[in-house]
Order: structure tokens, then sequence, then C-alpha cells
């Protein structure tokens, strides 16, 4: 088991009344446990939790006023170790997936996975069914696009991406999720920190279906899965915006942490922080 | 309250043992009761009933044999009468929103309505806010789309259909959902059976949730609202297939009904059934 | 040299006077010598014949009356036999490009070439520039798509085939000229008649200028290139639809032929003909 | 009859010998007359002109060497004065275009026409045919697209910009374009300069083909048409690009005019020009 330090800091410039759906806490479920957590609001907002759906989202709505608004969240993280023997994990029959894994073979705004079925089968269809089947995948798709940021935009897909062969991380993971689902393996995306991400950014990695559970995947290459923290999971990108806004506002600035040892963080200075909800 | 008598009839050519999911039985939910109803295989095969989600789609799971396969459903549905004053039914605001509710604001496969915010604003923004705003979405969907059999395949998306104007029932709804969710107004798909409908067919129509609850609309104008039995409710069409196979099997026939009136339906003559499930 | 006989017979219902340009008639430039060409129209109506643009092709324009309406074209072609070492193909320099041959380098309708820069070099950007990148282009093109009537329409483009990964003749020349001109090789569509299609039809394949001139390639693999009758020359299947109708026709029957034998064709009997040009 | 004085000065850093195709220069035809000309590039690079098609685009061609390149273009244009008695212009009839016009009917890279049939028609078909015709389908681009600078790229087309309603003046043009070809208008595109534009860049405008003749229509309403340069024409943006560039450079700085009065133009100091061809 190891300890993750999480946290981001975002600035805000308020012109209207604005609502703010905020996916930036850290996931509570069987593989993290959120500790020591809290999220400040500057100046003090009313926050709301939304927890969302069985998939363990925690979201946070607030109505920001004109005005700087800032938002900082920190959580400390303490990930179960996962050893994946990945030689006996097989591929789930589809007659035997449990019914509330169906929906992640359906294709979503991002991964449309209904337009490459003859594509998917004919790059990996030939290859040994398992979770060597979904590391194919994420090396194929390691291999072929070019991680270029600003290549790509939020309404790119996966098929987009297919062509034009570059694109950041969700773009990555849009490109796997859709091949895996095009050839009958249930996958789903997940937005979390990284430690060790170059540069510190909120990441976007994907989870596949195979022999009864989830299995975290991550085609870019970017920093290791085992430092992963969950923040959200969902069809694509669309379920797990870390925020939206309904009004008019600015970004001013942001930050983002996961380090794997206590930074003491200077970032969330006392005259920084407001109000707010805290787990602490 | 009306009764409905709803059913289908599917037949098939199994070639390879092949996994069907079935969303063909009624929706159980405060909307309507269902009763005697009895969905039969012939021949006989195990049937898995599948509960998915909270939004109460009930999918049947079997694995066809090779050879013909008939799959036939019956019930008889009560529908509660749903009196509404559209003159007194609002928006309602985002910071207000059940979090529930908020995924059906995302973009979907078939409704991409993160790239149509300038356009539903422009047609719509300016209306008052409310149910009539829904009606007018519904009524620009009817005016600005030709309903033509076969102009539009299981990959067409609205943003296809707004440009080329043609489309069927799916088509409507993916387009009146993708307007609505442009504009902050949540909305999903509804497949169902129809009283009334010509030629007999599953149906497509959408729910979009204003002050407090979700309200149905149909953009066709094919059947009365009055007569719709709830199949499944998701995001948009590729979350309620009234059958997904994952094998080879050919449709060979099909037949659907929804009457208002018991019609001692002949098509489900005792011979035909070979075993199944019956919650009669 | 060798000598084809080409032709085919259109059968219409025409519904209101409908005017139709057609590009049916072969040729006529230095590949090919037409001779012993008709073509006729029932009942008769005057024909006229349109050259255009510097690439030769000639369509012929015509109104059709309300009522049957028949077009009957036939021709014998010598073709010139073009020999190629292909070893000594190089590619041609953008420097040193005629001007004219400029504009088959920009994308088009069903060629998207603007978009798959970095696909065609990832491909084929490190194989030795030359007539034989052009086949090992055709080569992929024919290893990736399956060749499957009524899988793409009307308005399918190289990038759809891209995905989907079937297509017929125009869309395996569609892909092929995209990745060509991607990598700065210009490319161009040619429609023709094929000497051994089966089953036979109107054929679509591409030129690739190398080396200071055009070269004639095929990517489905359906018929030897060297029985090959062009029709016409343009950017995509755009510029060289067989016929184009603006009014309302039903298209009832049509025949298409190509030997390199006499066929001493009976289809075109005397009682059979209107009117029409004759080059004979 | 008027006198435009126009120019472009364009600022490269090219760090790999680069061929650069320039469509920078005033067309030569009926409209205008081109009169002190000169183009200069430094350092001395030797430059080829390249006329292209029957359309009298007038291209400009060199390889320029690692280091800084400066090129700089400036003319006098007398323009024809154009006076059109809109009431009397009909729309041509399909059976009795000119062939050379046909093919501006046939959809394009950035104008999907043929997918916009039925929206065509249903915004327009109930017109009455001729100038005013077009002019309506400027005024309807003009009223939904917003110009909105960087809210589209390169491969922007027609069809995306009908569906998220921002663009720029090519956009616009395209738009434009797509509507007319659908509803059998030939259209063409059109980049020129243009008098009394802000902020000062080249220009995207189109040609519709009625009555006999061409007709230009910008529906920007950015300048007026009759301060309006032609460069060059082609089926969209695709063929008239204002540099092409192959090889590696950087543009850093460009300036263009268009003035109607002399500016005593300062900006091509006699130490800025290298060498390069003269009309003058």
């Amino acid at each position: 088991m190891s300890t993750i330090y999480v946290g981001c800091q975002l600035q805000y410039n308020v012109l209207t009344p604005t609502s703010f759906l905020l996916n930036i806490s850290a996931t509570m479920n069987f593989h993290q446990t959120v500790r020591n957590e809290r999220i400040d609001v500057a100046p003090f907002q009313p926050l709301e939790q939304c927890q969302i759906g069985p998939l363990g989202n925690r979201l946070f709505r607030l109505v920001g006023q004109p005005g700087p608004l800032s938002i900082s969240y920190q959580a400390e993280v303490d990930l179960r170790a996962d050893e994946v023997d990945a030689n006996n994990v097989c591929e789930s029959k589809y007659s035997s997936l449990p019914p509330e894994v169906l929906i992640f073979l359906n294709p979503s705004r991002y991964c449309e996975s209904d337009k490459l079925g003859r594509f998917a089968m004919e790059e990996f269809g030939w290859l040994l069914p398992g979770y060597s089947r979904v590391t194919a995948v994420c090396n194929w798709t390691f291999e072929h696009l070019t991680y270029t940021p600003g290549s790509t935009g939020p309404t790119t897909t996966a098929c987009d991406v297919l062509l034009q062969r570059t694109g950041v991380c969700r773009d990555y993971a849009h490109v796997a999720i859709s091949l895996c689902r095009a050839m009958g393996i249930p996958a789903r995306y997940v937005a979390g920190y990284a430690v060790n991400l170059q540069p510190p950014d909120f990441h976007g990695f994907f989870e596949a279906f195979l022999d009864g559970r989830w299995f975290l995947f991550d085609a870019t290459r970017l920093a290791p899965v085992g430092g992963f923290v969950r923040i959200g999971t969902g069809r694509d990108a669309a379920d797990v915006a870390f925020a939206t806004m309904i009004g008019s506002a600015e970004s001013v600035e942001m930050h983002v942490w996961a380090n794997d040892s206590n930074p003491q963080d200077a970032r969330l200075s006392p005259d920084n922080v407001g109000s707010g909800l805290s787990s602490a």
C-alpha cells in the first residue's frame, strides 16, 4: 500500500453568477482510501456534494459570484496494491458479463466503437484473448499516435484521432476504449491524478473489464499506473470533465499535483483559504 | 388509466451459438404497471433477466443454438394518466438539478450536443424557458425533417440528420435530445411500444427534465404520446437496442404490436410457444 | 497494341423532362484511340457533346422527355501498350512538377489528403520514393480493405473507408489517391471500362504522377490494368459520374461490357436504336 | 473604372530548403487590369511563374534556402466597373450551362453540396430563381453565422460550419458555395485583396454563375464587393492557398494591403528588395 498526496488549485475570474460542477476529488472505492481531504473555496460559497451513480464519482457544485474565485483541493490517498498476473487474466464471455457492465460495450460520444468493428478485428482479432490483448491495444495506440498538446480539442473523437494520429491523454484513452469495445471488451474512461506526470496536470486513462473485474491501463506511458489516483469514471471524457461551468467565467490559473511523498505543500497557504467542506 | 396490450415476435435463423440481449419488455416504473407478462423462447433456452441501472430497464439474455429461434413477448400494461398543465412547467436551474440527472446533459454517441450550443441558442435561446420551449424544439424538428425510412443507418447521428434533413423516429429523437441538452435541458432517449403506430414497429421518442421531473415528448407526431409504453431509457439509441447479438444470426421476421383493446392475439398460438419466463 | 470492345446500355424511366449528363464515352488521348464509336438514344433526342477541360473527358448532354429512355454506347478502342520499368520510375520533386499537375495534390471531396499527412508518412514515409511506393500504397489498401458491394454510398469518403475498412472500387481509389497526395505524389481518379471485371460494371481506378508522367494503378486487383479503357479523369469520383440527372428519372436497367475480342454484340440490335451521334 | 493599390509582404524563417508556391498576384482577366506590378524576393531566388488552368491564376514558385526569406508583392489594378441590374439576372438552365462551368456544380473538399440538397431546397427552394436567390443565400449565411477568428481551422468544411455556426471569411464562402451548388447554381471560391477590410488580410469570397456569366458575392459584408481584387479562383479554398510550403519554414510576419488611393507605400523600401520579377 502506498500513500499519494494529491490536489489542485483552480483560479477563476467569474463574470456573471456561474454554476460550477467540479470533478476533482478522489473517488472513494475499493482501490483507494481517501484521508485528510479538504476542499476550500474563496470567497466563501456553499458547496454541495453530489454523489453520482454507482461508480463512486463525487462531484461538488457551487454558484460563483462575480469576481475572483479560488477553489483548492487536497487529500491523502492510500492506494491498495494491485498485483496482476497478466498471464492468467482472460476475457469474460459476453453471456457472463455482469449486467451493469454491459453499457460499457456501447459506443459513446468520443468512442465510436460501432464504426470500428472491422478495424479492431483486423488489427487485434487474431491475438490471444485476455489481458495481453488489451496490452496490445495500448501498444498499438502508443506506437501509432504522437503525443501533441494542442492537436485536439473538446469535440475530437477516437475516429478523428485514428486518422490524424496525434492527440493527448484523453485521446489515447478514447482510442483504446473504442478498440476494446469494438472487440467485445467492456472499457471505460477514468480521470485522475498521476504521480510523476510531466507537466503536472489532470490525467486520463482507462479501465477494461477482464475476468470478472476492471483493470487499469494507460496507453500514453506518461506515468506509472501504480501512481494513479482515480477521480471519476465514465463512458468517456464527456462524463468526467474536471470543471463544468454554466454562466460566464474565465480560467486564470490552474495547478495540479500528485506526489508519493508529503510535499508540505505551500500552495494552499492559510490566507488563500476562505471556507469549505473538509473531510479532515 | 388505460390498458395497452403490447408484444412482439422475433424470428431468427441462428448460424453459430449466439448471445442475445433483448430489450423488449415493458419497464416497471411509476408511469406504468405490467401485468400478465410472458416471454417465450422456442426451442427452449434458459433466460436470464438483467436489471440494469436505476432506470428500470429489464433486459433478457440468452444463448441461441444453431437453427431457428423464436422469441415472443406479450404483456398488459396499465398506464397512469399523466396530466400536464404545460403552462406551469418551467425549466430547472442547473444548480438545482438532481445529481443523477446531470449525465443527461452530457453529449452521447448519437447526440453531439457539445457541437450544437450556438445552433440551439440561435434557434431557441430567445424563447420563454419551460415546457413550451421543448415543444418548440419538437415542432422545429418535425418541420425541418422528412420522415424517410432507409435514409439513415445505425451510425447516423443528430449532426448528420441536421444536415441531411431526413430520418426515422430514432433520428428525430436524437435531434431533439441534442438541441435540448445544448440549451441545458437534460434529455434522454426512450424506446417503447406505441399504439396506432403505422406501420407497427418499435418506436423511439424522448424525455426532457423540466420542473423536477421527466416529461415525454415525440417529435415525429406518428402516434399519440398517451399510448406509449416504455421499454427502456438511455442516453441515446445505443443504450436501448431491442436486440443485441454476439455471434451469427439472421433476423427472419419481426412483428410488433400495441393496442388499446385486447386483440385476442392469435400470433402467439400455443404451439408456437416453447418455454420461458412468465410473470403472469 | 490491343483492341478492346466496350460499351454500355442504360435504360431509364423518365418521369419529368430531365437533363442527362453522360460520362460513358472512351477518352481520346495518347493512351487510347477510339474507333467505330456510336451512341444511340431512343426515342430520338438531340445530343450535345461537351468537351470538358484539358483532360479529354467527353460528356454528352441531352434532355429526356417523360417515358422510357434508352441510351447505348459502343466503341472499339486501341490501347497503346504501356511498358513500365518500375525500378527506374522515381517521384517528381515538388519544385519541378508541371504547374497543371499541382491541383492534383489538393484535397478533394472524397479524398481528404489534408487530414492524412501523418498517417501516410507513418505508413509509407520510410519507403524508397518512386513507383514502388505507390505500389506499396495499393498493396496496403488491398490488404486492409474488404471489397463489399453496398457497404458505402455516394457520400462516403476516403477517411470513412479508412475507418470502416470496407468499400468498392471507387473507395479503394479514393483511399490510395488520398495517401499519395498526403505524401506529395499527385494523384487523380479515373473512371473506365475494364476487361474481365466481374460482375461487369463501370470501374474506378487512379493515376499517380511520377517521373514526369501519369501512371495507372488499381488497388482492387479486380481486373488487369492492361485492359482498362479510360472514360474520364478528375479529382475524384465527383468529377466523373457516369450519369448525372437533373429532373426525375428512374434507372431501370444497366449493362456494361468490355471485351478483348469482338463480341458481335447482340445487345445493340437495330430496332433498339433511335438516333444519335456516331463517330463511326 | 477605379484603381486599387494592393500588395503584401511575407516574412519567413526557412529551416530547410523549402519549395514555396505563392498565390498572391492579382489575376489578369476581363475584370481587372494589372499595372506596375512587382514581386521581390530577398535574398535573391530564381522565381518561376506558373500559369495554371483556364481561370487565370498566376502562381509563383521558388525554393527558399535556410535563413530569413522576405517576399513582397505590389501592383496597381484597374477594376472594370461592373453594373448589375439584379432584377434581370436569372439562373441558367442546367441544359444550357457552358461545359466548362459544370465542374463548379460538383462537391469539393470544403463544400459538401452533395449532402445538402434537401437543406438548400428547404431553405431556398421556394424563392424566385435568379440573382436575388443567391443574395438570399448570402443573407442567410450572414445571419446564421458569427464571424469568429480562430473558431475554424484548415480542415473545417461547410457542413462543420453549418452546425457550429461560426467561422471566418473562407467558411462563409464555403457555406454559400455549397448551398448554391446544392440548388444547381454553379459556384466557385475566389481569393483576393479587399479595400477597407479590417483587419487587413487576404480575403475569401465567391462567384455564382447566373444568366451566362459569373457574379461576385460576399456573405461576410466585411468590405464592399466593388473593392475586391481577384488573386485566384478555384473550387474552394484548397485551390487558392496564398502560400503552400513543402519543406520547413516558419511564418514570421505578414502584411497585406489594398487601398483605393496611392499609399506611397513605404513598406517596400529599396533596401528591403533583393531581386525578382517585375511586370512594371
